[in-house]
Order: structure tokens, then C-alpha cells, then sequence
């Protein structure tokens, strides 16, 4: 195993790091004064200093750093770019600034992957160029989505068209004003063997029959401008052309970006939970109580250890998941990948639980950690739930001994 | 320890839990209907449905439970009232449905023990008949308030007058268009006794110079409509006799309204607790996915136990606690409060989560889930940190062995 | 729920406290001293010391006091008896010092109950006379006990005689030199209903044909004078008389004998984290490191106040069992023995845990916190593993729900 | 950070799994049934078997791996020992076979490094060829030894001889009868610089006026035939020559050996730790309770997983501390280190439990795994305890905020 980044890598780290620092975070408070605070996605409005901050990143080449393609993209390996998306986890408002956010990263592999020359132009590369979002229509409600084969959507080939029907939500990004296309995911061939039943089509979202029901909230917050759609098909029809890759590769294409995606978002959740023990030290320092600083009350240095010795642990599984999946492919770390998945959002939220309660008061009233919290709660479900990454790399290791 | 209840007891649990099942769980939703959804407290309104339900409970009998007084409350001691406070805790509408909600329950405790004649005819009865609410301005930013010695902001006697000037925050229901008048702690006397510096003072909500700053957000939500308020009071004059059992007695008086008050809580934690259990169970068995309920996949069992026992134990400490307040007065029910105080919240937190988990995507977006989730994080922090508490079960402890 | 103690009950609390702490706890060294440490059973003796205390215990008439009995024993209740228990587990010494010791109680229970006069003359008298012991051989090698459907030893009733083969394990008591008779559970039916397979059988231990294999190293520990045998019965006879209430009904009486016999092992549990709790907040007290008390350093104030609510806890759980089993009989205490055998022993793991932490060095070489963390650690497998009793209390919550 | 291994140690790696796979683990058995099992140490003799499996690791080439020195040792870095470390943590025997066990090990070290001409000849070479073993005399009783300025034991100059006096503990393998020399720590120079007051100094066994008082218990095993030896120094004179390095520089020396030696103990612990996880995974695919394997009931799967993680994890976390060491020396890698030292053997103690748990009767009775019981307990203690080293990661991080 060698973890050791390359020199470019290390260069851009630093320049992401200072931007983080410089630009990012300070704007934060002005995003938050420019949003508009309503449930109507319909009147969302995207904050003017996320684009400003978007095209000093995109100058600066800090852009589609995500993209291990080397035309399109930085041509980053996942041990490479984990490093710059921690370090995009500080922020709420990082990702995007950098063009890295989900779900664009994951439908941006799978079109420049996948996608034909048209795809590519029509969709791919306005993303990539930070002009339009997209979304990932895939989970279901009212089925167990930790088991994919309970899909129930379909995607028809009909003559030369796709028509597809079907419930989706949670299609992160879906209320983004921005929001031009969705890939969506469905049952093509219902005969045809388990894994090859399903296709992936690029989806325009003002598709006739394609109704957004409502931006799903999370813990109460609609999370106003992107949203988690609730999007319902009917008879919506596409081009043959808008499959990517062909009927029946949506499993495979699925396959494929779970393991970069996973990555990133775990990434991000220890550069988040970094941000947190960082708000929990300074507090630690600096807030006295009983006429001494908290860090010298109670059990808060071993607190303060523990976050620690969690976030250093988690990283470096990360870091070695990244590398297995570079070095040897999807399968050789499907163990990693799915351990850092239960790993990396339980110790943000073990971290800014601390946070929080170190805050007293004011932590329940301060909108970073309120964030952080929501977004630890939501990563032990969103992607696959702790119990079925658990079940993985418990189902990994006894194969060992059958 | 005896915590058999009395036959009264049990026949107003009965009458409680049937109302809670059959007319205010109904109509949760309703309310949530009508509810004015918007972060500015001027233009909160009172949902008609909670009227319409309170006018029935009242109806009924089912009225100031929580009171321990036999003039004008329910005469139900602590150890009666406290299977009663959880049953109210398995919908967030019910206290106050009963008009059993804080801060009025313990304002209310004030007044009818200490309150004056004409105290408790200008205050103290329209609470009681549920007309007007009150907040309980204590907590004051800025300064540690697990240690309560750090309070800054003053109530200086001038004359017949009482002078107030400092900022408080966390007024609970300070935005509630019903709220009328604040119970106001204070210093009044810098030189005296350690715990006889401070004082209790009523202050009409609509005084000159008294100012609502904003309404605090407690993990993102303002909590419409009845808010926590940052108050500031800029020589904010009221006359002398509103002061509660005179000059210096304010450390005496919140002494005593600590004890019952967080029985209650911890009961209402207990309930909401059971609420979440119920929630997660009857998820267990009607999900299923990869061919089985819930309940037969991963360590759902395992986890349904441990709720199981974390709440019965919860409940058992609670109601010993309530026996030792009810038997032995606070001296003689500190570790018991304090470790309840620990406790109860914890074990709702856990119970919350699992239960949240259990529902995945579902879970996120569910509003009484969500709701509880901020609920158990909060009584983590308000009326005393689990810090705080946790170091005086310690103390006491250790006591022994000095 | 009443778990006030009955006065006769506190009065012997009080004469058990003073002679555990006057005469047992004293003369637990001079019994370590008198002790032949060999693994070879066969030359291990009984303490003097212990014989002495006993006939003193006998004379204060605290003497059987886990006998319901009123005959033969105290005729106290598991609610009156449970805080008794408590106080035995204080020292390892005690439980047999007040006659009063594991597996004699369940087999003196079981004898009061179903024995024939004949049994009760032989076996009962000189057990509760303290002049005999006995063992109970139930579990056998090589299935999971925890699933009692397994037993594969049988009792063939053939003419008047009852002839025995099987390998039994963990038949505590065995190597005691003391030890005259065994009760032995195996297979008299095969072919009768599921629950009416078994029969209980007294086995004198000279008997031809029973030979003991081994003692079972617990831990590495032969545990001597008493010991866990592994006894292995070929074509054993003995009278049919022998058999106890008649063929068949061996699931009955074990059912039986589960109830009080968790509740006396998780009393003593408790007595025993108190202990523990005990020796910690000493060592917290007086051991003094870089200038400070231990309690003054770490996390060991909220360490010391995590034992002592989660005993209190523990406890009142465990009294409301006892409580539930008086009143309302086995199957309406079921989840509360059940939660109890999970919860006891595992709080006393935690605080025996953290006792021989804070000792450093000196927590290893100590031979009661040594006992202790064996005690704890056998506890949660012995009499049924945490995960049986867990499913339990998770099968019993989720049936509400079915 | 890289952790890839050279291609010599990669060689080393699979020879030395090889080794313990087909010859040590085998022989485990034949080791028990040589080994003298008495307390009375003077009595202990080493089992034939064991000098057999020296000489055959040593006529492989397989020898004092540990030893970075390239003269007297391997000459392997930590990063390239750690991976054989963690396989001579899969049977209790390996370490010693490869002539790489502590105390040994460490008094290598320091012999090598800082080590006269004479010194060397005299004790080094025979260690090194393992003819004869050592101890360690640092740690003292009654005095708080994570507080190492409590030393209190003396090594005074007198003319051309040391004096010593003093009562030292826990010097392992004290008992072993090829015991030949202690490294004693004391101090010369009360009125010194802090970490200049104490020397360390060579001490045949043999020496008049040294007296071994007793080997201490370890959770009422005294550790034949090595053993833990308590050891009373009084007035011993040895020649001044026997002072290592020169007077004063014990502590400068015992700095240097912790890293090392943790990161040995640590790597060794997650060796133990995968051993159990492979018993646990063994007996889950094996045994069947219930009509299934034990894999399939409760939270099994769940406790596998989590183990699996916390494996990794910590493996890792080890590697990076010994790539740290190696690359920026102690003071680069005191987080690591401290980090590691609590989290090995608080994994190790974890999975044994589990494994324990799984295997029910058969576990409390299984002697490798009462063995890795005892000994992840004894490492939480062991050269320092869990609280000192949480204390330190914790002063490294709010360093940065002060």
C-alpha cells in the first residue's frame, strides 16, 4: 500500500486548501443572507456569490477536479483527489465551487464513460462547465431500495423511443433552478437475467409527463436550492439515443460509479468532521466554566482524543479504499469501500455530536454544526445504510471460511 | 420504595392515554395543516385545532396535572403525575392539549407557591385556565450557564420600581402570540450571599424597553409558533410588588421549580422514547426487503432489546426519582435527578436514531421523527448538559469516600 | 409497582449487611490462605474458616434465605430476598457462608417443591443443613445449550430403575469434596410432545458408571474448591424413585427454577458492581498522580458517574423482575428476567472494567477484581448467553406488533 | 505516507507466516503439556519445544527480525517489522521463536544503541543468540507509574561502583530461568535536571543483595515459566561500567525504546486480534444453533463486520504510526503512537470478548482464548495506560489552538 500523493496532487491540495480558506468559507454567511428561505422550490434563486466563487475556482483550474478522465477531466486517481475532496468537506459550499458536487461528479464518470459523442456534448459538457446540474432518479419509495432488485420503474424501448414510467425520490438536486436533465434508472427487459433487466436514460427535465411532486424535507429542511425530488413519470417519452450504453447496462453502469462516489462522500465527511473537531477545540480553548476552559472539564480531553484517533482511523481507510479501488477495481475493495461507508458518516456524527454539546447553546443554534448534523444523520442512510454495508463486509469475511 | 400509583392516578392515566390515542394523535397532522410556516414570529398564529382540543381536555378534567397544589391544581403528587407526563410525551401536541406544557408548568409551580394574592389573580389563574402562556427568562448568552453563578443581568430596586437591564436567551415560547409576561431572573443585589443575590421578577412580555431580538433557531427550526426568544431588557421598569416573594429569594424559588420540572421532562422523554420504539417496531415487522420483515434482517433484534431495556430502566430511575423528590424533598433526590437527567435524554436520542434508521429514506423525510431527533439532541443541553449532571452524580458519589 | 421491603426483610438486610462486613469480607484472606491451590480435584478441601462462618450464620439464623419455602426455608419473597442476594455478591464468600450458594438454592428449590418425602429427607435436609452440596448437570458439550431442544443425554426408565447415559458439562459444585448427589436433566421420551421429553433425576455422585472427566477451566481458572465438572454417565443406575415429581416433567420444573435463579444471580451481580464501584471510588479518592487525585483527573468523574447510574439502574430493574415474578408468576416477568440476565452482568463487566483501570498495575495483581472480571465475564454466557435473552426480550416486544 | 513494504520483508513476511503457520501454532499444544504448571517460580522450566522451534526459526534465517541495527539485527525499518510483528501476534509462542519478545527486545535496543564495547560482548551477544533472557526494572509500586518523575528506586555513584536500592514491579520475565540480567532504572542525580536525574544500569540476576519477593499475579496467573517479578534491590553494587550510556541519560534512553516497543506490543495485538476474529468467524460458519449457523442468528454478522473494521482501521493507523517513526522519529509520531497504544488493545479486548461470547461454555473453557483475554486487558495498563495516552493525543491537538 502506498498512500503517498503525487506531486501534482499535493499541489493542487494546497491551492484548493487556500482557496477553502481564503474565499470559501469566509462567503458562507453571504450565501446563507442571499438565500431565498422558502419551501417553494419553484421560487429558488441560486445565491450570486456561489457563481462568482465558481468562476474564480474554474480560473484558477481548481475545476472537475473529481474527474479521473484526463480529456474531460483533472485525470486525478481516487488516492489523488480523496485528499482535495476532504478538504471540500470543510464547507457546505466548497464542492459546488469547485464543480465536484454530487450528483454531477457520479452522472459526469458515467457520460464520460458511457456516454455517446452526443450525450457527451448536449449534457456532459455543460456540466462540466458549471453551466447546468443534473440529477440521478434511482430510489424508490415504498420498496426497500437496499435491495436493488426491488425497482419497480420502467424505461420501455418503444420503436425508436423510451417510455418510462414510474415513482423516484430522493433525486438530489432535482429543485435546482439549474436542474436540466436526469439520468434515470429502470427496468428495461423484466425477462431478461437479474442484472441485465435495467437501463440508465438521460431524462430532460421539462420532459412532458415528468412532474416533480414535492422536494422531499430532510430532518425538516427542504435543503433549499438544490432539494431531494419526488418525481413521478408518466408515459414520458425520450429518443432511443438517450440510453446510455445501451438497454440493459444500468446495473452495470450503477456498479461502476458507486465505488468513486462512496469515496468522495466519505472524503467529505471526515474533511466535515475535521471542521467539527475544529469548532470543538476552539471552543474547548477559549469557553470557560467553574473558572477553568472546558478543555480542562470533565471528560473532555479524552472526548477531544477520541474524535481524534476516529478521524485519523477513518481517513486512512479511506485512503487504502481508494487505493484498492485504483490499483485493483470495484472488486478488490468492495470490503474497504463498504467499511468506510459505515465508518466515515458515524464518526461526523460521533464528532459533531461533541461539537454540539460542547457548544451547549449555542450549538443548537449555530447553522454549521446544525448542518453537519443533518448531513451526518442523512450519509448512515443515503447510498446504502449502515446495516447493508455491514452485511457486506460481514458477508466478505465469513465467505473466507465456507 | 413504593411506586405503586394511586387508584386516582391510574384512573386519570386511563382517561389521558385515551385522549392522547383517540383525539390529539389524530390530529397532529391537522395542526401541522395549519400551521403558519414562516421564521417571523410577528405573524405566528395559534393553530385553531389546539383550542378546539384543549377546550375538550378541559372538559374533562384533564387540566393542570402537573400541579402539585390542591387549590388550583390537580393535587397529584410527583410519583402520580409522572405516568401521566410520559403518556403526554408520545405526541408533541399533547402537554400543552392538557395545558401541561413548559415553561408554564413551572411558572405556574412559582406563582402558586410564592405568588402573591394579586400575583396569582392577575397571572396565575388565566394560565391556569389556559388563556394566556409565559416565558421564563434565565439562560443568558454569552457566559457558561451550566454554572449559574456567572448570571449578569440585573433587577435593581428603585424605589417602588424594579429596573431590569441584560440580554437573556432560550425564552422558551417567548414568540407565542398567547404569551403575556416573562418570569425574569436576576441579580438585585451584588453584594449579598452568594445565593441571595438574585431575584425573581414578573415582566409583562409588552414593557417598554423590552426587546425580542429574534427567535433562536434550535437545529435549523424557529419552532413556530412559540419560539425561543433573545431578549434584550434596556431599563425596563415594573413595579416593585411584581417581584416573586421578595428580593434575594430567586436562587431559593429556581431551586425548587428544577426537580419536578425535569421529572417531567425525563417522563415526556420516556414517552416519546416508547413513541419511537412503537415507530421502529411496527416498521420491523411490515418492511420487507430481501425477502424478510425487517425484524428478521442484521441486528434489528439485537437493537429493538436494547431499547427495550434503556427505556424500562429509564422509566424505573425516573419514577424513583420522582418517589425520592415526592418522600425525601431535592436534597434527598439530587443523584437520582441528575443521572434521570442523563439519562432519559440519552436513551431517547438512541431510541430516535435506530428508529430513524430503521426507516431509511423514509425516516429522514418523516416529520415526528425528525421532530423527536431535535427533541432528545436538545434535552441534551437544555436545563443543565449532560456534563454537568453527569459530574454531580460524581460528586456525590465520591462524597462518600471524603 | 412496589418494591418496598417488607420489615422482616430489613431486618435480616441489616443483620446480613453487618455480618458481611463484621466477619465475611475479614476472613476472605484467611480463606485464600487455608486453600490447597492444585488443579487435581480430587485433593482439594474445604477452608475451615468457611465452616466456621457458617455455623455462625446458622446460629444468627441467617440461614436458607433464598428458600420461599416457609417449612424448610425463610419463606421470604424474591422481592424480599433480592436485596439480600445484593449483599452476598459483596464477597465471594458470603452466597455459601449464609447457605445460600448456587446450584444448592435451584436444587433445594426444586426439592421443596416437587420432591417426594423420601427426596426431601435425603437431599433436602443435609443441603439446606449445609452439610452436603450438590450440582445440577443440565448442559452438555458439543451443542448450543442455548438452544435446549439439543440435550441429547437420556434417562431410560427400565423396570424400576432409571438407567443414565450422556456427557455432561459445566455441572458446577462437582469437584467439591462435599458434593453427594447430582441432578441430572436428560431425555426419558423421545417420541412424547416436545416439553414432556425430559425428566430430572437425583444421581448419587459415588454412583457406578459416573465418572467425572475433568474440572472445566473458567478463564483458566479451576475455580477449586468447588469447580465446574465435565462428568461423563455410562449405564448409571439408580432407583426410579429417583426420578423428581415423576417421568416427564423435567421442562416443567427447570422452567421453574429459572426465574429466582437469574434474579439471585443478578442481585449478587449488583452487590458485586457495588463492590467494584466501591474499590474505584477508593482508589479514585486516595491514589494521587501528577499533583491530583485520580478523581480530579481524565474522564473518571464521568466514568465513576456512568457506574453508578447504570447500577441504580440495574438494580431497579432487577426488583421490579423479582416484583413481576411474585405477582404476576414466570410468564409475567419473562421480559424482565430476560432483560435483567443481559443487563446485570454486563453493567458489573463495565465497572469491574474500570475498577482494575484506575488500579493500573495493581488492578492486575488484585485477586477480587481478578474474581470479579471472571464473575462478569462468565455471567454473560453461563445460565443462558446475552443473545438468547436479548432475542427474547426483542421476540416478546415485537409480538405486540404481529 | 507509504506503507508498501519492501520486497525483503514481503520475503520475511511469508516465511514467517509459514513458520508459525506449520510449525509454531502446532505446537502450541506440546508447549502446554511440557510447560511445569506451578506458582513456585523457582521450579519453572522452559519446555523442550520451545528451543527446538529457536533453533529451527534460527537456522532459517528467521532471528532477530525486530532489530533494526544492521550489524546485530535485520536491519529492517518498523514500517518493514511491523507486518511480522503482527504475525508473531497469531500464537502466543511466535514471538520468542524468533527471538523477538519483549522485554528482550527493547533491552536489544538500548544494548545495541547505546551499548559499550563490553556491554555488547557481555549481554548483548547472548540475547541476541538467544542463550539467555533479560528484564526490564522500571516500574514501581505505590507510586503512580504513568507519572514517571514519581520514580523513587536509586542507582547512586559510589567511587567506581553503582549502588542500588530500591523496590521495583512488573519486571516480566524475571522468573524465566534463563534469566541472566535486568536494565534498572533509578536515580543518580536527585538535584538534576528533570529528565537528567536517571540512569539506567545493567544488573546480573545473581547480584547479592537483589531479591525477587514474588511474581504478581496477572489475573491470577502468575505467567510460567517467565512470570512478573517483584524485586527488592538492596544496597546491590555493581561496577560503574554497568551504567549504560553514562550517568543521567535514563531518561533520553527510555524515550527512544517506547516507540518501538509499542508499536511491536500494538502490531502484535492486532495479530491476536486477527486470530480471534478467525476463531469467532470459524465457530460462526460452523456451529449451528436454532437450525442455522450461529453467522445467521442475532447481531452475529453486525459483530463480525465491526470487528473486521476496527481491524483494519487499526492496523493502519499502526503502520502510519511506524512509517512516522521511521521518516520524522519519536516526536513526529507521538500522536500516532499514543493513538495506537489505546486503540490495539482496546481492538484486541473487543474481538476476544465477541470471540469468547460466540463459543459459549466452550469459550470461557478455551485456553488460547482466556489467554488473548488476559492479555488484551494487561496491555490497556501496560506501559501506560489508556488514560495517559488519550491524554496525550489530546494535549497534541488543542496545542494547536493555544
Amino acid at each position: 500500500m502506498d498512500f503517498e500523493h503525487s506531486e501534482r496532487a499535493r499541489m493542487v491540495m494546497e491551492q484548493v486548501e487556500r482557496f477553502v480558506h481564503e474565499r470559501v468559507v469566509p462567503n458562507e454567511q453571504t450565501y446563507r443572507d442571499q438565500l431565498v428561505n422558502t419551501e417553494d422550490w419553484r421560487r429558488w434563486k441560486i445565491p450570486p456569490v456561489l457563481e462568482e466563487l465558481k468562476a474564480e475556482a474554474q480560473g484558477l483550474g481548481l475545476w472537475n477536479l473529481f474527474l479521473p478522465d484526463e480529456e474531460y477531466g483533472a485525470g486525478l486517481d481516487n488516492r489523488d483527489y480523496a485528499p482535495i475532496a476532504e478538504i471540500t468537506g470543510r464547507s457546505f459550499l466548497a464542492p459546488e465551487v469547485f464543480n465536484c458536487s454530487a450528483p454531477d461528479t457520479g452522472n459526469a464518470e458515467v457520460l464520460a464513460q458511457y456516454g455517446s459523442e452526443e450525450q457527451k456534448k448536449r449534457w456532459l459538457e455543460p456540466l462540466l462547465a458549471g453551466e447546468i446540474r443534473s440529477g440521478f432518479a434511482m430510489t424508490e419509495p415504498g420498496v426497500a431500495s437496499s435491495d436493488a432488485t426491488n425497482m419497480e420503474a420502467t424505461c420501455e424501448v418503444v420503436g425508436d423511443e423510451v417510455v418510462i414510467n414510474g415513482l423516484k425520490w430522493w433525486t438530489s438536486g432535482a429543485g435546482d433552478p439549474r436542474c436540466r436533465v436526469l439520468i434515470f434508472m429502470g427496468i428495461t427487459d423484466p425477462q431478461a437475467a437479474r442484472h441485465q433487466r435495467h437501463s440508465m436514460v438521460l431524462v430532460p427535465i421539462d420532459s412532458p409527463g415528468l412532474k416533480i411532486v414535492r422536494m422531499i424535507p430532510v430532518f425538516g429542511h427542504v435543503g433549499e436550492p438544490h432539494g431531494h425530488g419526488e418525481i413521478l413519470f408518466e408515459d414520458v417519452r425520450v429518443p432511443l439515443a438517450n440510453i446510455v450504453a445501451g438497454p440493459g447496462r444500468g446495473f452495470e453502469i450503477a456498479q461502476g460509479r458507486l465505488g468513486p462516489g462512496r469515496i468522495h462522500h466519505c472524503m467529505r465527511a471526515i474533511g466535515a468532521a475535521e471542521r467539527a473537531l475544529e469548532r470543538l477545540c476552539e471552543r474547548a480553548v477559549r469557553r470557560v466554566a467553574f473558572g477553568k476552559p472546558l478543555a480542562n472539564l470533565g471528560a473532555n480531553r479524552d472526548i477531544i482524543a477520541n474524535c481524534r484517533m476516529a478521524i485519523d482511523q477513518a481517513r486512512l481507510l479511506t485512503l487504502k479504499a481508494a487505493w484498492a479501488l485504483d490499483t485493483h477495481g470495484t472488486f478488490g475493495a468492495l470490503t474497504d469501500i463498504s467499511a468506510i461507508k459505515v465508518i466515515a458518516p458515524n464518526v461526523l456524527q460521533t464528532v459533531v455530536d461533541a461539537a454540539i454539546q460542547i457548544h451547549g447553546g449555542e450549538g443548537m443554534a449555530d447553522a454549521e454544526l446544525s448542518f453537519l448534523m443533518g448531513m451526518a444523520r442523512a450519509l448512515r442512510i443515503a447510498d446504502g445504510p449502515d446495516e447493508v454495508h455491514r452485511g457486506m463486509v460481514a458477508r466478505l469475511e465469513l465467505k473466507k471460511y465456507l
